[in-house]
């Protein structure tokens, strides 16, 4: 008998069918004999749905705490329905809100960490032989404020539980069958993976690989928690990500990602005197803006020339924050671009086998396109091209250079839920 | 400066503009220097949308816990929502949960009572110079599980918490203009009263009158909390429910209520002896079924027969219950009626004033209506009459009668709003 965390996003409980197709799942891995807590997100559309009734009050930026009071909603809407769902089905479920769960946040709303969990009820409806149904998403603050975890939360409410109840294991359902060497939606012929080590999956999550959230994953490298990522229409085996992966043979790069969500800044003719950069960045970081590659180049005596990359996203707060600074720090010009993508290869072997990051670089040349900056760490190496619509050849390029092609094409379900 | 608790049900926040008038009536309030809770329902048809969720899944006796995690979320938006209106319109405002504004309850389901307030998040919030916004309907058990206070709960817990925090006055904003002296919808030229007794208005509340639910009107006499029902529509007085309220010269009776809700059971020829009616009666409370009057005829030294009044609703489950009796009890015959309609006239100064139920009784036999069964207190007659349909007839007639016509007719909007 094991115990079991389960996660489910909200496109896996996004209608009446869907939901009792979620309960029969977990009904099954009860009566296996396990114990099941089962993690979910708001159904489908709500928080958008919800999201819509704060534009028509008219409020354009509510308070951050009412905005968490407003959405937290959602995921006690799915848990409630849920429980009622499996209840339905002849088994005994309980629900909980993040609060009773006992997961306790910092005081931030919006995207609240996960600070401490007291499952103290959640093991008591265990014993009581509950399958036990517990909202992703969201927490409760020391002063008794609810809060809400930001995007990928319910990944992280998972996880975090898990490591609090010491679970066998936790399964992260997606709607596809789990992590793939690349996106298979851009490359047909991706393979799924069995294995992946947490370094690397957590560089091809903050790379852009949207099936499980970086902050998630680092909670499950730090606590050691068993993780599977797994379909929630098959029962197929899925990805097992844990602290050791084994690679195949005559294969050093794991997996291929991507971002669009790229943009480039350069900041020109800076004067050159100690602590420029520092001003620059401690500027932006005051923003809560995370900057990724910086390179310096252009350097003279008198200015030196600096490009960094950001999330497209951030681009106008970037460019308002420069422009705040211009005087105390001094520069010539700011320039931007924002037709760019990030294409990343991630594998724990690389930095003992020479030459990965050339073949890199020689296959985009090969296809002649230029790379504008370069990122390596000691498992992945990342380059920035600009977007002409030949990403996805991109992709499929290295894809094959590196050996990972399949014979096989995978079917894709709709894009993977983050939340 | 007073403090001031603001009652409003669900139609009066039904969309987004009525969201808009009830904050602005709020932040009215506020900038006049009052310190203001306001206690809210779930938007319009919320409940009503939630409960078909549950039937999409399939649930058809959902466990009652995990109806009150579904249902308390209604409420829980649009305090969300109220406070960021309030905010947009610029004024500060912080909304709680039931269980924020530590509102407790017993640990029952779909109905729980109050059983203590711990207001001091919401007296903080306040000494903050907040506007407070509290979800109505709802509370948490001592085990920290969610309830909800069942129909009227709304009122109960405005009343309660206004009770709690030692407010100065608790105002119930309805469709209408306040407590009139019958159903304004039946008869046009019913009068607004400027103000009526806690009895009074617990028997017109019992009786049928929507505009208050009877247990908040009961709160509000044990605990003194000076009561008034007006209109969110616009200024106009309202009524002040208190503990003594004067009459006019020359009227008796305050008020006129009918409840088409009724049903008339008749048990005949039970055996005489001892401990019969008890039986019966012990058996029917114990499936929580009230019972309203009950008449005993035809008693000979071997059998008797005996009537009595429920809720129309309770009918099948009473006749059900009563053939599980039959046989410890004995009796020939059961039969029941439910084109009924009890009408009742309702007045303090009744018991003094001799004659009062006697004009009643001339007036129904005016019209040629019999009466069936007759209920009286010290405050209130009721009369049992079929219902054909001529209900509305009867209570003009005893408007009329008792003086209470005015010589305007009043403006009505839809019906009360009884969460």
């Amino acid at each position: 008998m094991a115990l079991i965390v389960m996660k489910f996003g909200g496109s896996s409980v996004g209608d009446a069918e869907r939901m009792k197709r979620v309960a029969r799942r977990v009904i099954e891995r009860h009566r296996e004999g396990h114990q099941c807590v089962v993690v979910v997100s708001a159904m489908g559309d709500t928080t958008d749905d919800l999201i819509d009734l704060t534009k028509q009050i008219g409020a354009v930026t509510p308070p951050a705490r009412e905005m968490d009071m407003l959405l937290s909603t959602g995921e006690q809407v799915s848990v409630a329905l849920l429980a009622m769902t499996i209840h339905t089905l002849g088994e005994k479920a309980v629900s909980f809100t993040g609060w009773q769960a006992g997961i306790h946040t910092e005081a931030v709303h919006g995207k609240a960490r996960i600070s401490d969990i007291q499952p103290g009820r959640v093991r008591q409806a265990l014993d009581d032989r509950n399958i036990v149904i517990v909202a992703g998403f969201q927490g409760m603050t020391e002063a008794g404020e609810i809060t809400t975890l930001g995007r990928g939360g319910s990944d992280t409410t998972a996880v975090a539980l898990a490591a609090a109840i010491e679970a066998d294991v936790c399964e992260i359902f997606t709607d596809v069958d789990g992590v793939y060497s690349t996106d298979p939606r851009i490359v047909k012929c991706a393979r799924k993976l069995n294995e992946i080590s947490y370094d690397e999956m957590l560089e091809l999550a903050n790379l852009g690989a949207a099936v499980l959230h970086p902050r998630a994953v680092e909670y499950a490298k730090n606590y050691k928690v068993q993780l599977v990522v797994r379909s929630s229409f098959n029962h197929n085996e899925g990805t097992n990500v844990k602290e050791e992966a084994v690679m195949e043979q005559g294969i050093v790069v794991r997996g291929i990602a991507y971002d669009k969500n790229v943009a480039r800044i350069s900041i020109l003719g800076v004067e050159e005197k100690p602590g420029q950069l520092a001003k620059v960045f401690t500027a932006l970081a005051q923003e809560q803006i995370d900057v990724d590659i910086i390179v310096q180049s252009g350097v003279t005596n008198v200015s030196a020339d600096f490009s960094f990359t950001v999330s497209l996203s951030d681009l106008d707060r970037v460019l308002q924050t420069l422009e705040n600074i211009r005087s105390t720090v001094g520069f010539r010009e700011i320039t931007s671009e924002n037709n760019l993508v990030k294409v990343s290869i991630v594998g724990a072997g690389m930095v003992s086998t020479p030459g990965v990051a050339a073949k890199m670089f020689e296959t985009i040349s090969d296809l002649g396109i230029s790379i504008l900056m370069v990122s390596t760490s000691e498992i992945k190496t990342s380059c920035v091209i600009e977007n002409e619509g030949r990403l996805n050849e991109v992709v499929q390029a290295l894809h094959t250079a590196y050996g990972l092609d399949t014979d096989s094409t995978v079917f894709v379900g709709g894009p993977a839920d983050r939340r």
